[in-house]
């Protein structure tokens, strides 16, 4: 069975089943008037010319398009976010704006520890459908793929909660948007253990982390100056690694603390943030393959210095982009305005943008074989731009031309207007 | 009878019939379970509290919502854009991220010129047909009015049939949004004309000027060093404003030439960009009233600084926000980008944003007595946000948190996913 075929698109893609790293994240394969044909599972089984397409492919389609010459690219992964909790934080938004230091707004009732309180009074069903309505706006913006961290809980019942809450969402019937998990108790220190850091990674090591094991891909971790430092990161890395977790990196956000380094020692996939990584942390990275995620949503609403792509890029680091969502310090899905920031602020090509947001971004959610490029084998996961030339995508700045999103060849997102 | 009926509103609105200047820019009205009542004009009959709502209103009326608590604000006011214009630039968009420099696009081809030889092959019909695709997505940021200029022209004939390209826009029945025509032929010195900036000022005050006379309700031109300099800008507009035009500058945009002072001198409605205004141009359109028309977009897409808002604040300027949606230096509509930048960059409040893209943008196409403000008398363009809190408009970086939009008591976009 043919589920879908596609025809007369300008496919973009990058070509590969791994992280494309360097120089080569600007090598992208353009066919022109392509064809893309998936099977009743949803996944690709041509990706080329439409004068080569199968003609039995085409007459057993279920679906056919015809693209009109328009642009069709993998679908977008956005490898981290905060897509689950509870409440909303505009007020504490506008108290920075005003000049209001991160301190004050914690005596005032906010940071952290507001989103946690609300976390913790909600239920996993309200949590779901609240990122249920996230989810069907990033899916609008072309995202087929998001990775979703736990973190608002920060005690075990409700670490756990939060991973039912992404369940619920994976197993939705006719979900618009893939989801993989990432456990995260380590986003903060809970307040029940202020001053007693040590004592809450050994919680964490002792009960969280067996406890959501094999419900969470990937153990995360907020290595940052005065939360958990290098010791305390490595202690919770290595026990999570032993218990069968992916790793994930906060790192190098705030400081220059060696958050890239130790992302390198532990075998991470990916670090991410990396505003102030050293030198050597991105040749450590280079050297062990650890994807670099930069979330620049998170420095323009912060007014902070953008990570340098260019570095890691020239270092041969893998780059991934993702919008890092969540209700504090960037409350943003906006994949055009990532993309835009990209190549406008960060100085990536767009060619390495497309990368980025495709390809190793699945190979930052560790689906790089799966997801993430237009090949044969791979989950039929697209998005059909409004235009022919997939550089309308920085140059239409911030906005979004997506025309309609393809998930496992089934059409879940239609922007059109009628 | 009447046409509309919405309760259970919060209602965030400016208040008044002209543009609001200095710190009464942050005087924001707030109606906790507010009502709308629009009558079969489309215009307000009743805004105010719900339990006050006329029972009668209520029972008469064709449509009711109940908006759930949400905010809903005055329809958007795009007081400055450029939305009639042939072809796309995105691969000059491209080449100037590269480093190419503006001379350097001009010999490839690009620039302004490549728009206007592309605006002159088209036909008006296809001209508006591209707008109306913009102006499809304008409204469901909740643009309810825009401002469209001329300018890719720069012959009458191509000018005038950019005006008959506005004039079909603004007829269409059911038009999604209600449209201010400009005119704009003093947008650069034609080809044609190379060297001879006088003599095409002269062309302009004998021919186009004329022409357009009736067909637009401002005339605009592009001040700045080696374009249209400030005789010739004073001579364009004092024979514009003879013609009965309200007059509009593009106003110390890349350097200070003393824009802004022209604006005052010749009693402009508004000045637009002024990057680089000096503070006697700042108190003289003070002084004289005039709109200072604020177009971040533009700053963040070509990295420049962005325009001093709080010191045209502070000295008692009306600040109004538009997006400056054109296809060369801006290619974008963005309203929530355009806050964000207020917002976050131009360190303006959320009330001074709102006022700035309602009531002042209104004022900055001549119909702040009709529109911009939710109070009776007005017609009743309206957005109704997805939330309850107006300050989820900034924090909700980049993203479009409009839920639905009213023109004249009629919805004209629904953004609910289903």
């Amino acid at each position: 069975m043919i589920r879908l075929v596609i025809t007369n698109a300008r496919i973009v893609t990058p070509e590969g089943s791994g992280a494309l790293r360097g120089e080569a994240m600007g090598r992208i394969s353009v066919i022109e008037n392509g064809a893309v044909a998936a099977d009743g599972e949803g996944r690709i089984v041509y990706a080329g010319p439409t004068a080569e397409l199968p003609a039995q492919l085409l007459s057993e389609a279920e679906t056919t398009v015809d693209a009109g010459g328009r642009v069709l690219l993998p679908g977008f992964v956005d490898s981290h976010t905060h897509l689950i909790f509870g409440g909303y934080r505009p007020d504490e938004f506008q108290w920075r704006l005003s000049g209001d230091t991160y301190m004050s707004i914690m005596e005032r009732g906010g940071g952290i520890q507001s989103t946690v309180n609300a976390t913790r009074t909600e239920s996993a069903r309200e949590l779901a459908d609240k990122a249920q309505w996230f989810l069907d706006r990033m899916s609008q913006m072309g995202v087929t793929t998001v990775e979703a961290k736990t973190g608002y809980g920060l005690d075990t019942a409700t670490e756990l909660k939060m991973l039912d809450a992404i369940s619920m969402l994976a197993e939705k019937p006719g979900q618009r948007v893939g989801i993989v998990p990432t456990f995260l108790p380590a986003h903060a220190v809970p307040k029940e253990y202020k001053g007693r850091t040590a004592e809450y990674v050994d919680l964490m090591i002792r009960e969280m982390l067996p406890a959501a094991k094999g419900k969470a891909r990937f153990a995360d971790i907020f290595t940052e100056k005065n939360v958990f430092e290098i010791e305390d990161s490595r202690r919770y890395l290595q026990a999570a690694k032993e218990l069968g977790f992916d790793l994930k990196l906060h790192a190098d956000e705030i400081v220059q603390l060696g958050g890239a380094e130790l992302a390198a020692e532990t075998g991470a996939v990916s670090a991410d943030h990396l505003l102030h990584v050293s030198d050597q942390g991105i040749a450590d990275m280079a050297e062990k393959g650890v994807v670099a995620t930069l979330l620049p949503l998170t420095a323009f609403a912060l007014r902070e210095p953008y990570a340098p792509a260019r570095k890691f890029i020239e270092a041969g680091c893998a780059v991934a982009l993702a919008t890092d969502l969540n209700p504090g310090s960037c409350f943003s899905g906006s994949i055009p305005l990532t993309i835009a920031l990209a190549c406008i602020y960060m100085h990536m090509s767009i060619e390495e943008t497309i990368t980025a947001i495709t390809l190793n971004g699945a190979a930052a959610v560790g689906l790089a074989e799966s997801i993430g490029s237009l090949e044969p084998g791979k989950q039929a996961d697209m998005v059909l731009l409004e235009f022919d030339n997939y550089r309308m995508l920085p140059y239409y700045v911030g906005m979004n031309c997506v025309r309609s999103v393809y998930r496992g060849g089934r059409l879940v997102s239609d922007n059109r207007i009628r």
